[in-house]
């Protein structure tokens, strides 16, 4: 059995971690980590877990979390998985960081959007960024993968066969996204409450959201060049899901049949992304490590859209946290996951 | 016009007392007082208000407040008004406060429920329990009106004919009643995050409600004796409303017919009392001052089952504090409210 | 591998059969039974099984089910299980059957309550009724289990150790239940659109619910005595969860400490009964098979207020009928189901 | 007074047209038409109007209205309108039509994308586009106005300052929108079942939605040449409300003062636009006629985004529909509304 320790497992992505590692059948949860709840029992944060996870809330420390497990997840707000992993550390432990502060291969990116310095310049060549359908042979060599964000994972899916097979013009990329309200954390804010969120819809962070840079980085790398896009982050009233809707031009000549192939090319064989003849919704992936994906082509405009939806928590969150896990220990990658 | 302020203008009820007076073609709003958020624009808070109501919040001062108003409605914290409310206060100006302070008559139950110690001792004989329909008469002569709550409004008003009349066992009173979430007020809470409340019900305050005395003190007068009753408040996923399901035993010999008269005997004629042929809903007071009544005879167990809906945050706070001012100004009881 | 088939397979409970027996490691799901969707992908209707089960529906034929079948669920509307399900058919196969027409012993009071006539009167006496934490041994020995309703696991489960016990008055008895809107099928009718259930809550069925005798019958074996109740069911803006608040007069005598062994005494041991300090939330059943039962003694009118809550389509259908299926074939009752 | 006909006043449209001339002090509602509810008592279906508007639904008759009334609305599915619309019906009353009959200017453009004929080609010089804020003069010397689509007003509104001052490139526009599920009218649809939308979101009509051609229209003439767009509609789980986000790339030097002035030029005396600094939100506009428009310039990629929210029911349909009456009966235009 693999034992597995989470620090910041209060927050929603650690609670889902805990409840996809619960299920999960090489996997056993010996550590509990939490800043601000430590001495708590888990199932009394969470009753939903009681009588299945009854674990008392450790400190949050990786050190000793390292001591007694074999991987350790890092659920934390950004800035504090930089300070926390070291050399030592991933000597004797694998780690998942599912914070955005090993993301960037560009630490002077990562301090410019997040506005904190970055303590991790140490082990970032050894970090590997943890979208497993892109990235999964290097995940498996590595002992520390930056789970990549809900949007970006969604953005970044949505796109990458058309920049790679260079089916579209990159400077034309645009994604407008929604998510339901566990994407915006569990801290007490007046922003987030009921009365605050039901019954409306709003954009955030426009133009200026720090998901931008990593979905940038990625589809950079795909198209291999420089690649520059508009991202449009919503916020709607339900718990779970992600919605996103890609716009691309077009090259010329660039048909229906071309984009389909580019995309059955990358994906046909991929256990977690389902190409979608119907259009594309979050209930269908709810509680699931699923990317369903839908394409049209607007024939008037001569635009790809692209129609991706993710559970936020799970493939943008702890499901793929749990799908890296399983590669980087050799195990089946649906294991625990379907 | 009649100058009006609110202390404690930036609460839901608060803020729904705003949208009711700005309605009011006799009202004009003159103060909006606030401790946590003074010198900032109310439709900076409530960008709803942008263009309707841009008043810079001042300090929460009840003095200040009553140089230039002609009434000052209160939504605070208990334990605050009945420091705030004097004689002095009162012989300038009318006060209507939407909190606990001055509702029980009985100043160490008010202590015993709330633990707090009470300050306004001095103005309680002029504190006039202000449901409309039951005390409309002391209202219209005093100066100082303790808005009732929300739950306790609409249980009142459910059962009060049937104690009024002796129709049924007072032994037997229970009060299950579903409240949307702005009735949780709008403090930083997690437990009131929308991912806390969406999807889910729960029953709170079991046993121990602090509405239950007040409730209580309003049917033991009806009654003529002491009542003690069951009261259940149950929180669910939806903005506004309040639906109280109430149960009585009814004594031998009470058929339909004469239940139905009892309530057409004290609310046959009331402007914001519908008794409705189907079953209650909340969706159908929302945002309205009206009170829905439906009943039910279960002959299978000899039960009177009084369905009854209000929108808590208006004949629950603000919409009877608009009504209470309307009659303590001698205006159409219905101004502004239809 | 239990080979099984569902006949309704297209409704809400049908389709979350669908999801637990597909993750129950000793049953293959062979047949999918549908009367309007004869011929049609079953996950063309429910994308959200796209991969996972993409069977085509059958037609709605137990003959045909029973040919190839070890076990057959039927979630039909009530009338027709009771024509279907012959001495013939349950020689061969296992039935659950999730609908209403084998639930109640005394076919008069099941055609007087559901107002059409009971064709099942041959096989009556092979039917259990399938609330496992009660009737576990007649349910190994049965090839006909009546799965019991949503409401009435929860009402039932939430006084039954009160009434076993003698410990309250049976002719005090008030069930006061909240349920989510799948309880109320998969048909398209306006009253269950979403901006006609959205932001609203209201009763129905009051005092004439279905449900009712149904618990009167479980309750009154339980006391020994024919047992009258009130039962309220009430609609709730959210997907699934019941939420059952029952009243009760507790006996001269009883305290606390005996309320809480008589609970302890029957579900102590249950493997989907949990006994929570804290009040119980449907959002911590929520895609569980567990009921959550909390208990509080008002000591002021000397009731005792059980709040009980279950997710309606899983140990309100689905997963107790997957629990029955455990029984009846000897497997660990949890199997498929934690 | 003016007497007021509403055909097709059970939908949402309708019943909020009731809500708003209610209220209206310078309107009494004469007819309420029904095709489907005829006879049936409109307080019964909206148990809402209770006591404000107990009217006995007549049939679906513009010639019976027409004797009748001085204004008449309609509110009935697309096909219907420009049947019942004749030059004598307009010599009698004015019209108001809610639906898209009379919107597109080309016929063949209506025929083509609704896939029915159109049977008013004799009228269709009367017809004005009723979006007020643009064809204002045009609307007060007609007879027939042709109210505009929720999607398309907003959408339009959101444009029209690029597009009329040339700042943008116009073939670069795309609109993605979000709407309510009132949007999606109130007929029996498995579709639009609370569990069916609830807790999920979806696009739909992609590349192909009926208002594209409408909104192509408008821009079209602002531009002065033909504009083709991408628009993408979305459904999210709440009642009302439509936010669109807007993107466009900027002509080479234009700035963010520029584009801040051209929304400044069109909008900044109208009664209903409200230019916001902070980003719009639908919340901020529900129940009321106000289109809240707030401006992004993503220097990054060289576009502006505009994000503007209106209410579907109010601004998007029975709202602008009373402000086209107040400008038709040169009433002032917020009358009833503000």
């Amino acid at each position: 059995m693999i034992k597995a320790g989470i620090i910041g497992a209060t927050g929603y992505a650690g609670s889902e971690l805990v409840s996809l590692l619960l299920k999960h059948p090489d996997v056993e949860i010996v550590f509990l980590g939490s800043s601000s709840q430590q001495g708590v029992v888990f199932s009394d944060i969470y009753p939903r877990y009681r009588g299945l996870c009854d674990l008392v809330l450790d400190e949050s420390d990786i050190v000793k979390a390292a001591e007694i497990c074999d991987v350790v997840f890092l659920a934390l707000p950004h800035g504090l998985a930089s300070s926390f992993v070291t050399s030592e550390i991933l000597k004797k432990v694998k780690v998942i960081d599912l914070g955005a502060d090993f993301r960037l291969k560009d630490v002077s990116v990562y301090e410019s959007w997040y506005k904190v310095s970055h303590n991790g310049r140490a082990v970032m060549d050894q970090a590997v960024y943890g979208l497993c359908e892109i990235h999964r042979s290097e995940i498996g060599k590595t002992n520390l993968v930056a789970n990549p964000g809900c949007y970006t994972t969604c953005s970044i899916l949505s796109l990458y066969p058309l920049l790679k097979e260079h089916l579209v013009d990159p400077s034309s990329l645009i994604v407008d996204a929604l998510s339901g309200v566990s994407g915006a954390g569990r801290s007490a804010k007046v922003a987030n409450l009921f009365c605050e969120v039901n019954e409306s819809v709003k954009a955030y962070g426009v133009a200026s959201h720090r998901h931008t840079p990593e979905i940038e980085q990625e589809l950079s790398l795909a198209a291999g060049m420089d690649v520059v896009l508009t991202f449009t982050p919503h916020l709607v009233p339900m718990n779970r899901g992600i919605l996103a809707t890609c716009y691309a031009k077009l090259l010329d000549g660039v048909d229906e049949k071309t984009v389909n192939d580019a995309y059955a090319k990358y994906y046909g064989k991929e256990p977690f992304i389902r190409l979608c003849p119907s259009l594309s919704e979050t209930r269908d992936v709810e509680g699931t490590n699923f990317v369903d994906i839908s394409l049209r082509i607007d024939t008037r405009t001569g635009r790809v859209i692209v129609v991706t939806a993710i559970d936020n928590l799970v493939k943008g969150a702890a499901g793929q946290a749990v799908q890296n896990m399983n590669i980087m220990f050799g195990l089946d990658e649906k294991e625990g996951l379907i």
